[in-house]
């Protein structure tokens, strides 16, 4: 008998939104709480190829069971009609070492807990009464962030900045699909709203998307993991201008205890960068929803 | 349409001895010239259940394919009737990222590439006529060990050393079933043989096998990987105990393409730890063996 292979169709009727935003909730509050294991990275570069490969595990303390993800990107894919990512999650029992499940997500978790945590950045540290939506990006996430956040309380109107006016009118229209209404926007109108997602990509030392001078106008900087956010976040470049000093921030996980003070104006940053815990509180989930 | 799964079966057939032993001594000499790429592993730990999982991946440099190797060790696990080892090996393209194939081996692969390595270096730097093996182990390696030696040449007398009376009798009983005569013996009959195998456990620096004094009387010192051995091999015990300098070893791939000279009577030690080039090599071995 071999391991149980899970195919994207099993994985999506598991991985209910409401599962997965509670599994990533709880998983950036147990991260927060130091509950959490998470060793680093090991990886593989094909220049030539122009891909990579990272294979990532980690454990919630306590948990039944862990997951080591394996994701590649090849960026010359398309030329061949292929996706640039591949990829799967081994599930493990953290009592035997047994392999539980073979979770053949076509990457469908990584995006789906990237997504869940942007939108609980979004959400807890808002304003009551915030509405409105800016949107730099017109990438896979940036449909998935708005459409998330939109699950956890009512989105007003969605202001749209891409570097493209034809993505950012499709995207637009894939908004209003379902039942958002947006608009393509000048930089310093999305820049004006409620709520502000960058859509989503600052995972090496060299990329960021904030300006650092927004940082040090925040009122409250939180971060899903310090020490990865001082090596890759936007914190990381924020420091290394200047503009704030390395300890400005707080857990991600503590602001979704407890929501800072919303009776003032400041900005809230939460700067996100990908940590295991999401990935294993979310493979859990899906696991055990399960029959056994 | 999910990701292929081999299981156990299917991978017994394509791995064929011949083919193991060409992908091992094919890696080994890659790997001596610098043409692989194996970064840090990673791995979580279970103190609790004590138990662990290590994840290794590595390269030939130009391969088609590049393996992820998961593999747990929980010790526990014989008290509720499991194996304490599990894991799988997944095959990746190193043109594309797409899985190709997960391999269900059971951990066989891992320990036939074992067997491989070792016998090769039984083998290579033999004198001609060198017949009697000394063994000293009984455990899991030790029957493959002597089985795989015999494939690359022929093998008089076993002499069998092990703690346990009764289990060094079971293994010569076995080694009898294929064909090979085999007594239990003393260790100073044992180390006087031919050829001596430990089988087969120094995968960690508190571990070793053989007296730091062999080493200050060997002609040569051949190392699978010159860092790792200086890290966790016997090497490492024998530099520190001073009887050897640090630089006293040459690359086993190196021996297996220029056996040194066999009309001496000195002594050859090989010291192998597990590379991860040698996984990928036998990975991708199997998995070019199969229908596309």
């Amino acid at each position: 008998m071999t391991v149980a292979v899970l195919g994207r169709a099993e994985i999506e009727a598991a991985a209910r939104p409401g599962l997965v935003l509670d599994a990533v909730r709880a998983a950036l509050i147990a991260h927060a709480a130091g509950r959490t294991t998470v060793p680093a990275p090991t990886h593989l570069n094909f220049p030539a190829a122009q891909g990579d490969c990272h294979v990532k595990t980690g454990w919630i303390d306590g948990c039944d069971d862990f997951p080591v993800k394996i994701a590649s990107g090849f960026y010359r894919n398309p030329r061949r009609g292929e996706p640039v990512n591949h990829g799967l999650v081994c599930v493990i029992s953290a009592h035997t070492g047994r392999i539980r499940a073979v979770l053949d997500d076509g990457g469908c978790l990584t995006a789906w807990r990237t997504a869940a945590a942007g939108a609980l950045a979004g959400h807890a540290p808002a304003r009551p009464g915030a509405r409105s939506v800016g949107v730099f990006g017109t990438g896979e996430q940036a449909p998935l962030q708005v459409r998330w956040l939109a699950m956890l309380g009512p989105v007003g109107r969605v202001l749209v900045h891409g570097r493209e006016e034809r993505r950012a009118a499709a995207f637009c229209d894939h908004l209003a699909g379902h039942g958002l209404s947006a608009v393509p926007a000048p930089a310093a109108e999305a820049a004006g709203a409620d709520i502000v997602v960058t859509a989503v990509g600052a995972d090496m030392p060299h990329k960021n998307e904030l300006p650092p001078a927004l940082f040090a106008r925040a009122g409250v900087i939180a971060t899903v993991d310090h020490e990865q956010c001082l090596h890759h976040g936007d914190l990381a470049h924020a420091v290394r201008a200047g503009a704030v000093p390395p300890d400005a921030d707080v857990p991600f996980g503590t602001l979704l205890l407890t929501p800072p003070d919303r009776t003032d104006t400041a900005v809230t940053i939460a700067d996100l960068t990908g940590v295991g815990a999401l990935d294993a509180a979310v493979a859990s989930a899906v696991v055990r929803e399960l029959p056994r």
